[in-house]
């Protein structure tokens, strides 16, 4: 019979993986509080009008679409900021800002590649309703701490602001109609560097010395002084975040961004490129109805991160309690139940194996410890708890096996 | 301009409820842990003739359903478990028992009604590989601790044998060929009453008198005692489980069920239904290729439990910070980074608002104090904190604000 396999550009996150990331997903949600973001979480397929709003209907070429059996088109979210958006336009009266954080799945219909995943997760946050780079600089603050949280260290943000590019594009002398293609080819100056991004250029019928101009332009690091950009670092800097680099080429491909925009690199794994991005947008709110709403937000790539990470093993219970004879497979889950009220974590026979079935299995699980149940145990109160890598053995209360296991 | 909602069926959960739910999720993971499960996440869509093949073609009426861009046809997740059973078909190597556990929405096109939603969640187990009674104690067990940590006390649990009514079945003179018909009338009893099942049995072409007989027999409550099912009580005295009546009635809608079911009804919530079923399915991993694996588990649908429980407050952070001049706004920002790596949750002034304002929205916020930042006070390295509830102000260092509010 033929194996199901998860559908291609998917696949399944067992107990090892998924441990991992609910600790680092705990350990983001204590950050994201600590700056009073309120989690959030919005249906996993939207109005495809409502996905297509912001980039045209081209982007149905990336998503997954579908139409309900009462004849609505719905797409599965491709992007955690504009169902967050869509809340915002239709509850204009919540005090400002508002801080939202979002932990959750979402779905592209990309070419599966290395970190990247058709089913793939983000964690972030919004802030809406301010206009301030004090607001984009809380933003990378967080994304900062989600970054030590994640228990990365070697890693430096790039930031650029979108309209200082734009500046930069006319100042070249590319024409206003063609400022938007400009920007999508430098947004691929790391993945195809300096020749791939002018021959876009002139592809898309910029002219060569123009090309040139502005990529010598944008090449002049540091060389100029974004008002904008100078102004958020300054204000990381009294944070004590100073591993903040004005990158002039950093546009972020996403097309909602209106300012400010920063990408998160981690050392030894720039092949993953940015594992947190983010930025400014100051219109998508009011795309949706909303009045404007100055915004800023970030997500982390949960994949990617998890890339680096790496998992341990799947977690393993303390003990398990091991009947000697079948018919005290009551005893032994009884047993079990008294260890879990106690704080130990504990499997329970429920095979009906012999014991010495039982050793191999508590041996393949990787189960520390074993405890035997018999009738002389039972009426003693007092059980025979077996160390499963040193083999050696005592004889405890459950209060003391409690003791010890937890300790 | 047209606002935006969720999809109809759908809807977002906003902070209060998130909160709520997380903390609902955290303690349902303590029990999974505590009884060696771990957890897993399948993607949101599967290969439709997954999904289909254990109900058939006409589940897609029920199914969010679609194609892919390379023809695949694919549909959303409706249940956890025959993902599951798809892993372990996959992994015949894995050491028996298998204890998976999941947190999980999924989505089923539904009329939507009270605590039944489009996309809706479930959590649970499933214990993979034993065929005995203590496997279905054992799920039973970790059902009531799940209902006891989300702090439900007054409920019951409803346990039958799928075997033991199709015996009952048989012995009212039902043909085997109309057995899942009498089934699935049966398991609208408690939604139809009896006259309503009755008339069912008889359009399904069951004579009166069998369809009376059957149902005489079904309500023999206690009257037949299933060899089974007084195994697994047995178990559960044992255990301390007491609250476990035998209910011939219930048979649990889905087909897959092969023998012990259960559901849980919570007193004074029997309009929701059952908040937490599941039983035993010895054929299912079979239908997708992994041999013969006895199987059982459960799921508690954290809608319902949700819409029982109800939500508190979005949580609010202890503090704002609030710079008593716009140009302090750097230094309010630097101080409550301080604030968070001492255990503070604080939110910082980012609008550069005037203090009254700050005032006004930390009131309208519900943020409990307020600490005030201009230059005297960072001079001093004392600042002002004010409880906004009595108005009452303390001078205060920093390492004293955060003792008193992590206190």
């Amino acid at each position: 019979m033929e194996k199901f396999q998860p559908p291609r550009g998917t696949r399944d996150l067992l107990p090892a993986e998924m441990a991992a990331r609910e600790a680092l997903f705990s350990r983001l949600r204590g950050v994201f509080r600590s700056y009073g973001y309120g989690e959030v979480w919005t249906p996993a397929f939207e109005d495809f009008d409502l996905l297509a709003r912001k980039s045209g209907p081209d982007i149905e070429q990336e998503l997954y679409v579908f139409t309900d059996k009462a004849g609505r088109k719905l797409g599965l979210r491709f992007d955690p900021t504009v169902p967050i958006c869509r809340i915002v336009a239709s509850s204009p009266n919540l005090p400002k800002p508002m801080r939202f954080c979002y932990l959750t799945n979402m779905w592209r219909y990309d070419r599966p590649q290395k970190g990247r995943w058709r089913e793939f997760w983000q964690a972030g946050v919004e802030l809406l309703g301010s206009p301030r780079p004090e607001a984009d600089a809380e933003v990378l603050a967080v994304a900062a701490d989600c970054m030590r949280a994640a228990g990365l260290k070697r890693f430096a943000f790039r930031v650029n602001s979108r309209t200082a590019v734009e500046a930069l594009a006319k100042e070249a002398g590319i024409p206003e109609g063609k400022k938007a293609d400009a920007l999508r080819a430098l947004d691929k100056l790391a993945k195809v560097g300096k020749a791939g991004v002018e021959k876009e250029l002139q592809e898309k019928g910029i002219p060569r010395a123009k090309a040139e101009a502005f990529l010598g332009l944008v090449g002049q690091e540091g060389g100029r002084t974004d008002p904008g950009i100078a102004r958020i670092t300054e204000l990381l800097k009294e944070m004590g975040i100073t591993n903040v680099r004005h990158d002039p080429s950093v546009v972020r491909g996403i097309d909602y961004y209106t300012g400010f925009v920063f990408e998160t690199m981690v050392e030894g794994h720039e092949d993953l490129g940015s594992v947190a991005s983010g930025g400014r947008y100051d219109t998508l709110v009011g795309l949706y109805g909303g009045g404007e709403v100055p915004a800023t937000g970030f997500g982390m790539g949960i994949d990617r991160v998890m890339e680096i990470l790496g998992t341990g093993k799947a977690p393993v219970p303390h003990l398990l309690v091991a009947p000697v004879r079948e018919e005290l497979a009551g005893n032994a889950l009884s047993l079990a139940g008294e260890l879990r009220a106690r704080g130990v974590a504990c499997e329970a026979e429920v095979m009906g194996r012999s014991l010495r079935k039982q050793l191999e299995y508590a041996n393949s699980r990787g189960i520390p410890h074993l405890l035997f149940v018999g009738e002389k145990e039972l009426k003693a109160g007092a059980y025979t708890l077996r160390d499963m890598q040193t083999g050696k053995e005592q004889q405890l209360s459950l209060e003391a096996v409690a003791k010890q296991l937890r300790g």
